[in-house]
């Protein structure tokens, strides 16, 4: 295995050719960080530059980054993130995760800004890092285990103080929605888009971190300072409701305003139901615990247990609101110690909760229909509302077995091979399953999923919680929005993809906005941690700059305008409940290309380009 | 070769397998007969029994149908076509075309209602029909020929009187925008849906016909009357502005409109040169003569000269309209003698005018966008109003050469070969090219042609003509309808298509509703020829057990709401002109699912095919 020694300065990208073992690092310059900031804005322009537009994401040259911002493993607050970047294997176009967790901290900690990993280990390795080496180390006696089990094995065997990030089973079997985990038994996963597939595709079990040293800041007195300034806001408010209830805290709320996915995006209300998963119930029976990520004043992660049932003696990291809404609600399910367990299971086999969600529920809905069979699954019945169904399911995708094999394919080829009219119930937008927010509850959420450049995502534009109840001063919005109202909505989903391409790359939680940490904050916090001088103009200019920049991707893959929409039943099916008829999305998406300077097919216009000082990646 | 002698009775089906040289002979019976009425309807139903879902379209197992109907082939006006259906290499759905001339009533007159061919003869051959025999004769000396030459030779060597529907070198080479053509030098095409190339996987060049039995007509007095009563209005409005100037009669008024495609469906206004290409420039300059199919009194078709200029000599069946919009304003091409060459080219290969058009305006786009070279050309500059280019282009559509390999596999795979964001840009729907009316200035047209079994079509609701200047009393239209107004346009397609699986099973010429003969006259004809008593509401629910019953054929093919649906620019772009807004063409199919008693994916309920007596159709 080759070993180095790591510069032991901040500002460098370290690359890592597995086919090949060769290790090299290279500066990260100001002009490069100051341009993509790190996160995903760095991860979009290196895997851009780094691959071409045929590559096979399953192939070795695929490139798999992970990546921090500048704020990372600095005192800001919930500023531990990283970024997972690669063609995804599930959509074939632009591929993002973000995680939390202790990972981002011990990387960036370890010296750089980011890692690029290419080409395929010959035989199952794991890579160790932190300030003073890298290792590519076998990891043979790791391969067939879960990221529990990997995570804990990797603990004891180096110390107690390191962050792994972790496949499992799922990630090891190429499952096109398989995930990352970062924090062992309290999940912290890179999530979304199959990620887990193209670790898995490189032999890869692991990263370990545990970087120590301190991260350098230019004006560490007035971080201090602003920190000091908005502490109340972070404990209060929405943020302290996910404090004492998690992201689940809103879950009644989410049913009562159409909100939640209900029997695979159809069924109107479930109104008795949610308030068995709601955060409040969970902190009433299996609650015993809070899990914080580095850095984080919030503490939305969950830990629960079993004290009886079928999963006695279960401790876990709790389900959260996307899992409870995608495994209970759309599943039809309002068993929350089953759905903790099948949360478990996902987070063992590395899946991703949400698509897993999104193809289960999928699948009760062609059983029911009859278009899969008993012999399909073979012998489940795959009925609404059984959790044991639901967790034959998630072992049968993982292990790719029975109809496993084709589900872990994600709910876009799924539908396509069993045929005929299964595909007008693949909720998907890009080949990427919803996450559990119904855009037709909230107008700004249905533009922004038809846009989102990984594919149907509610964080990447994060506007379903300021279309109800929620406002953003900085922004423009003093007053929280009309979430069926659909003039001004196409300028708010601008603005905020912008905004949230700029968190994702510096790379911080979205939470904090829920204190009040919004645009000038976290330009003040990047201007104070890097010394530059960076305005609010330039600072979402930046963020402009960045989500274009994923755009220019996709359209290298052929992605157009005809992607940017949403599945037939979300366009045509009233549901019901607390939703409402869907805005028309055509004219939305006419203002929106208009405001971002794209023409009529949604292609940035060479001016576009040229403002934004991107003419290098037109591809088209 | 095999020969026989046909039975001499009306009401059978001759089935010839190509590939054992085997011919049969089947009943039809007045059961099916009353069911299916004939055309399209019976067609639909020999499709249905006689292939799979997976067959492939150019495989020995799909069959070709040719029918006529109960009225073809007697004195009734108009009444002389036929239909032939088959599966479409082009949509891979439910193909159908219909076609003048006098090869439905030789062929009605041999003693057959229907011819259904399987298989694939061993090297080319041909097939002559007449009351005596069917024979599967050598046609070596014929592969290779154009479909003008080999209506010669056939005539030369068998009769003048005989009719023969024949494939160029087009449907030999397997083109899946190849027609057959069946009056030779003045065309009359089996135009839509590919099945030239249908013909020719099967070895099969041409089928003569040439039966002179007399129809047998139970109510021969009555035929008469109601023929004399309605012979003056065949003859005044605008039956007689077609007669007088040909289809192309309304050009400028379709410019006016904006039912005229400009630039491949993009630009508004063409004014000035739209009149160059009208029926009435046309009667000033080229026309030298008229053409009627058998039983025809109105006599659209057109024969043409070129008494000087780079045609000269030329003297040929004239473009139709929408070869005028498709080969002509969609290319921008106003060149009225160009355009009549390029007529004559399409004619003499086998191939579709429309969808030749559509495939050539779409490759002009390409190349003013640069998503094709001149390199891919094969060095054509293949620019806006080149008749050069257009003419260039249709030779190497025929030939499989150059671009004209990928082009003449259909806009949507050259489109999605091409790749990016052609696609957006590629007009069709199911996979079939538009023909020359924008649905943008017709709100009922939209509907039909996102609905339409065979892919975007005029002919299968025909609703155009009725939404601008037309009324229909007996279908319970006494004024013309508004052509913007949504209201009430659901029902209106509805009941178009309904009627117009009517007018193709029956089969007679569509352009006998503008004399009046709708409804009413059609019923009295059918039950006058047959000596059935089917009264109105029988008449148009056989009309909709037909139209569903090509409906079940695509389900079973994987059709369902997601495919009703309008290309990209059609949806988004307005073009202006005379074009407006598009109406919301999701709210318009939820109320005609409705009417048509299909589910929300547009699939024909267990009811709707008990109450139609399709049971044994269901496919899904």
């Amino acid at each position: 295995m080759f070993t180095m020694t790591a510069s032991g300065y901040m500002g460098k990208i370290l690359y890592i050719d597995l086919s090949t073992g060769k290790v090299r690092v290279e500066e990260l310059t100001e002009q490069i960080a100051e341009k993509y900031i790190g996160g995903s804005g760095l991860g979009a322009k290196i895997l851009f530059e780094e691959t071409s537009a045929e590559v096979d994401p399953l192939g070795p040259e695929n490139v798999l980054i992970f990546a921090t911002g500048p704020i990372t493993g600095t005192r800001v607050f919930s500023s531990s993130r990283f970024e997972t970047v690669a063609k995804s294997p599930l959509t074939g176009i632009y591929g993002e995760a973000s995680c939390g967790g202790y990972w981002g901290e011990k990387f960036k900690r370890s010296g750089y800004d980011a890692l690029v990993i290419r080409g395929k280990a010959e035989k199952p390795v794991y890579i160790y890092i932190d300030e003073e080496e890298v290792q590519i180390k076998d990891a043979s006696f790791l391969w067939g285990k879960d990221t529990f089990e990997t995570t804990h094995i990797l603990r004891g065997k180096i110390d107690r103080s390191i962050a792994a990030a972790v496949i499992g089973q799922a990630g090891e079997n190429l499952v096109k929605i398989s995930c990352i985990i970062a924090a062992g038994e309290h999940g912290r996963a890179v999530g979304r888009c199959g990620l887990g597939a193209v670790m898995g595709s490189k032999n890869l079990k692991a990263i370990v971190v545990n970087g120590k040293k301190k991260v350098k800041i230019a004006r560490e007195d007035e971080v201090k300072s602003l920190m000091k300034k908005i502490m109340p806001r972070m404990r209060s408010g929405v943020a302290e409701a996910i404090r004492k209830f998690g992201t689940s805290a809103g879950f009644v709320d989410c049913e009562n305003t159409g909100d939640l996915p209900i029997k695979n995006w159809y069924q109107g209300r479930w109104e008795e139901e949610a308030k068995k998963l709601s955060g409040q119930t969970m902190a009433e029976t299996i609650l015993v615990g809070r899990y914080h990520c580095a850095r984080c004043v919030v503490g939305c992660g969950r830990v629960v247990e079993a004290a009886d049932g079928p999963y006695k003696g279960m401790q876990i990291g709790g389900p959260e609101y996307e899992t409870l809404g995608m495994l209970g609600s759309n599943c039809l399910i309002d068993d929350l110690p089953g759905i903790a367990k099948a949360n478990e299971l996902c987070n063992r086999y590395g899946l991703d909760t949400i698509s897993t969600g999104g193809v289960i529920s999928f699948a009760m809905e062609a059983y029911d229909r009859g278009l899969i069979s008993k012999e399909d699954t073979e012998g489940v019945e795959l009925e609404w509302g059984s959790t044991s169904a639901l967790i034959q399911m998630i072992h049968q995708i993982a292990q790719r077995k029975g109809i496993g094999e084709l589900l872990g394919e994600g709910v876009k080829r799924a539908a396509e091979k069993i045929g005929g009219y299964a595909v007008e119930f693949a909720i998907h937008t890009k080949g990427l399953e919803f996450p559990a927010h119904d855009p037709r509850a909230k107008v700004a959420t249905a533009l922004a999923y038809a846009t989102s450049n990984r594919g149907a995502c509610h964080c990447q534009a994060f506007t379903h919680d300021f279309e109800n109840g929620v406002s953003l001063p900085d922004l423009g919005y003093p007053e929280t929005l009309d979430r069926f109202a659909v003039e001004g909505k196409a300028e708010f989903v601008f603005k905020m993809q912008n905004l949230m391409s700029m968190i994702d790359s510096l790379t911080c939680c979205k939470f904090v906005i829920h204190g009040g940490v919004t645009v000038e904050p976290l330009r003040e916090f990047l201007n104070y941690v890097t010394g530059w001088s960076m305005d609010t103009g330039e600072f979402l200019k930046t963020g402009e700059r960045i989500f274009n920049l994923k755009r220019l991707y996709n359209v290298r893959c052929g992605i157009s305008r005809k992607d940017d929409t949403l599945p037939p039943r979300i366009l045509t099916h009233k549901r019901g409940g607390g939703t409402n008829i869907l805005p028309f999305l055509n004219l939305m998406l006419n203002e929106y290309y208009q405001l971002r300077g794209w023409d009529e097919f949604g292609i940035p216009t060479e001016e576009k380009l040229e403002e934004l000082g991107l003419k290098e990646f037109k591809s088209y």
